[in-house]
């Protein structure tokens, strides 16, 4: 038993005086600043040695240059600016103290109002982080790149200004990309082989070999540590230590990849904890600040009617002998229509039913203590604040129904596929012909990226997209059709979908031609309001391109747009005619 | 062993007896019709006894019923009719003597002429057959309905003026939706079990178990037999008997699925031949007809020039260390530009390349002559008929590199991402945002269909589309910019393509925002002569998005369409000003 902490120390000890270790403080703090709370979760000393606190690591966020040039169009890149990782998805197991400490110092020492001092980052995390980091980050135009997924007010404002560059990735790819070295082809220093100078990352708990545990998300965190040059951890205290509940594989970079062995929601293929090289842990320190999440969307009126016609459809699918009893394993989006669709299934006619999905959120906990949730898997948990107080008191009985994984294998087309998912997601707007925008409102304005939707839509078994068929704007309570005759951005291609549902009815658009669609998707889903102007387009467009021997999926160009170029104009998609 | 005869026949007929025989000629006739080469072809004994000539099964393919009505919007919608399956792929392996005689039998009867006679039928193809029969069915309006991928100016004829009802699906996707019952949802005659009436197949063997070995193709041969209630099988006697060249795995349906468990092109997970149940064979008969295939699209200046830009940069991505000295393996559509890649990587500096594509043409003849290419799997080889004497006469040469799997296997995402396919595809049109139109010409008018270009573009470690910059009209020599504004048909999405190559140059929009990317593919890829006006459009986009802040994507909507709508009026995109 001796000779185990020297095993554990001596070469973390020999190899460290390899890597010059930049942080000054590193020795001059001590496991005597660590807390009873803390030692506990830390089962490696060694890192105890290299405890900071956020104040002390703020200043070292540095710019490095401000831009450059980019390209000779003249357009700005900001190539040469600090790469950072951050864990976290959906808003939870994201880092806190320390960004939040960044933001503080810049906000004291006022850096944001002088170029030479300004401070901006090149920012990746697997999805949305908690508002209090991101959002005050963006508000402080600190954020000069985000990929690949955000939510919030001030993010989105900043991308949609010109001041953020963005570009949303299916998140299944993001973290390969990253690994592939595809996000630092114009990054001028540091290490080639290492995409990011930064990774810092939230633990519950860390492991002997100096493993992290993370929270409650897992998301690109194992990829972006493999990134880092240097590592800071938060390790979170004021949320249990939640060893046991993730399932961390190895992520293995073309031609040496084999396949996730994985044929069912419960299988495992790794470990508790993320693998990562202790030299490159620069940092440790101790975090208390809990998730920031706010309230899961309250189900209305037209989400429960969605629902209901898609519990329909399954259970007429169980019925045709086209889904077994139990169905399939469930991939359900976020928001107000997720809740209701998992609220119906806790009171539906399916027992035993499998989750392979993103993100859960509430009414899981319902779906849950139904008992008709057999096994539930996905990348993260975004509870509210009162769910994870629920969840984490009655621990012992979701423990054993439940597994978290990285993104890349959560959203898994190769799994997704296997499995034969079924997935429901919302877009933005769904076309006559079944392809949707699932992320830039008019075209042109990003909302939160495009995330998983695709990964599931593409590779599920049954690909369901679910909308109100009309939203309101300042002037009409209907003036948003999101049934429209062209959509203004294609995340979701007419080749990928299988049912459009609204609070309307339910198209099953399965095998049929698009002069088939159109008609079954107008009448069933979209808002009377808008049906007939819809069949005109339609109608109207058949008749032109039959005419002219170009009719397989009937379009008047001219006129694609015509009712977003109202709403635009007029703050409604009603218009009088077509021509 | 004189028990295996036994064996091998008796179960056959027990069972046959449960299945009424529908075909009365089938004891009529006997081995003794069948020559010395069927004999040689086909070895289950018991299959001899149900021979037929291709003109007494001509009149069993009748219509059950004209039409019937769909929906309430009073469409069209032939539910009725006669579903049929072909083998084929890439207008190889396809049944050319009965598909022949049924047409034959319809013209010499004049059925089309009157609707109380007129036949069409359902047809479903894993991808495109010989024009003799595909285009000769078409002329003759025998179609209804046609999917997922067809060749041809009749029948796309048919498709664009509504006489056929048409969809393209992802062609790794078309065989399993087949068999999960998608496509026949409104069939109401027949067992509801087994998706088509009929299957009518090409072999070039028929194994002891009577399970079938294909021609150069696998396509959805495997899922057209497994869906089939009756099936027909064309032994080819004048190509060779092919045994050993296909790995045939078993598709399996959800919740049942397991990995694939290849991790490099060589791997082999199945057997020689298609299992199926023999009691479903209604006839056999030999042909003699050779695939009818075309010669290959010469290379020109442009297509050598695309081809240049992408083995520098495949090259400087190995000098990076981002690809291996022996690359990764490729897939690389049909068509000139894939000709010239090809010819270039025979000639290039790469050794030890493997291939896992869809389909083969010539230039892999000379690719696996270089001996720079070490393995080869496709499913599909598509040669011409110079090609294909070569390949048969050689074949020693080749039979150890080479492989045909099934196209949902081929196509997989699964393998395609585990692998790290580099993928190379021809789209229509790609716009200054990285969406591309692979099938829509203005939107409406459908060539081809999608094939296995967004299989692999989602999928693959580098997703590469390569154009020509321009294409003519009538009046214009570049009259068509392959870079426009807005793609009139997206099939694959910003989110998936990482290179767009044209003869000007090479954009690489890996890591990019779309506010980049459009200078970087206007720049490097557009035609000079469309280069200000697309620069001009993505200038004034930004400016109008960013003031009303929505300029992550900047478009004009009004304007997206413009160029398109130009070419439509005045037969060139080239326009005077946007507004």
């Amino acid at each position: 038993m001796r000779f185990t902490p020297m095993l554990r120390n001596a070469p973390a000890t020999a190899k460290r005086s390899a890597h010059p270790q930049p942080l000054g403080w590193a020795n001059t703090l001590g496991t005597s600043s660590a807390s009873a709370a803390l030692k506990e979760r830390v089962q490696r000393p060694a890192y105890l040695n290299r405890m900071a606190s956020a104040e002390e690591l703020a200043p070292l966020f540095k710019v490095r240059t401000l831009s450059t040039f980019f390209f000779d169009s003249g357009a700005e890149y900001p190539s040469l600016r600090g790469y950072i990782g951050w864990s976290g998805f959906t808003g939870v197991g994201y880092p806190k103290t320390v960004p939040t400490a960044i933001a503080n110092y810049i906000e004291k020492n006022n850096l944001q109002a002088d170029p030479a001092t300004k401070r901006k980052f090149n920012l990746f995390v697997g999805a949305s982080c908690g508002p209090e980091v991101e959002e005050r980050w963006a508000k402080n135009d600190m954020i000069a790149r985000r990929y690949p997924h955000q939510v919030g007010k001030e993010i989105a404002k900043g991308i949609n200004e010109g001041r953020i560059e963005f570009a949303d990735k299916h998140l299944s790819m993001f973290p390969q990309d990253l690994t592939y070295g595809y996000y630092n082809l114009h990054k001028k220093h540091g290490d080639p082989k290492k995409p990011l100078d930064w990774a810092i990352v939230e633990a519950t708990a860390i492991t002997e070999e100096g493993h992290i545990v993370p929270g409650a998300s897992v998301g690109a965190t194992p990829e972006i540590l493999q990134s880092a040059e240097k590592i800071i951890i938060e390790v979170n205290t004021a949320i249990p230590n939640l060893t046991g509940l993730h399932d961390i594989n190895q992520s293995f970079v073309p031609p040496n990849r084999l396949p996730y062995i994985i044929s069912a929601p419960q299988d495992r293929i790794g470990k508790n904890a993320i693998p990562i090289d202790p030299d490159r842990v620069v940092a440790v320190l101790e975090s208390k600040m809990p998730d920031n999440t706010g309230q899961n969307a309250p189900e209305t009126e037209d989400s429960r009617a969605i629902a209901k016609h898609l519990i329909e459809f399954l259970s007429a699918e169980c019925a045709a002998g086209r889904l077994p009893a139990s169905l399939l394993p469930l991939q359900s989006g976020i928001g107000n229509v997720a809740n209701s669709i998992i609220g119906g299934l806790a009171e539906g006619p399916f027992e035993n039913i499998m989750v392979w999905t993103e993100v859960l959120q509430d009414t899981f906990i319902r779906f849950f203590d139904s008992e008709k949730l057999k096994f539930a898997t996905a990348t993260s948990i975004r509870f509210s604040p009162e769910g994870f107080d629920h969840f984490y008191k009655n621990w012992a009985n979701y423990k054993d129904r439940l597994l978290l994984r990285s993104q890349q294998v959560a959203n898994s087309p190769e799994i997704v596929r296997r499995l034969g998912v079924i997935a429901m997601n919302t877009p933005l707007e769904v076309d006559i012909y079944a392809h949707a925008n699932s992320t830039c409102a008019l075209g042109s304005r990003m909302l939160n990226g495009i995330g998983g939707s695709a990964d599931f839509l593409r590779n599920a078994k049954l690909s369901i997209m679910h909308t109100p068929s009309a939203r309101p704007t300042k002037t009409d309570p209907t003036g948003i059709s999101c049934i429209v005759p062209f959509a203004t951005h294609v995340d979701q291609t007419e080749h990928d979908l299988d049912i459009v549902v609204t609070e309307q009815g339910l198209a099953d658009v399965r095998g049929l031609s698009p002069r088939e669609r159109a008609p079954v998707i107008i009448q069933k889903c979209a808002h009377p309001d808008y049906r007939d102007l819809l069949m005109d387009y339609y109608e109207r467009s058949l008749h032109e391109c039959l005419k002219r021997g170009s009719g397989h999926e009937p379009h008047m160009l001219r006129n694609a747009f015509k009712m977003h170029l109202n709403l635009m104009e007029k703050g409604t998609m009603k218009i009088d005619k077509w021509d």
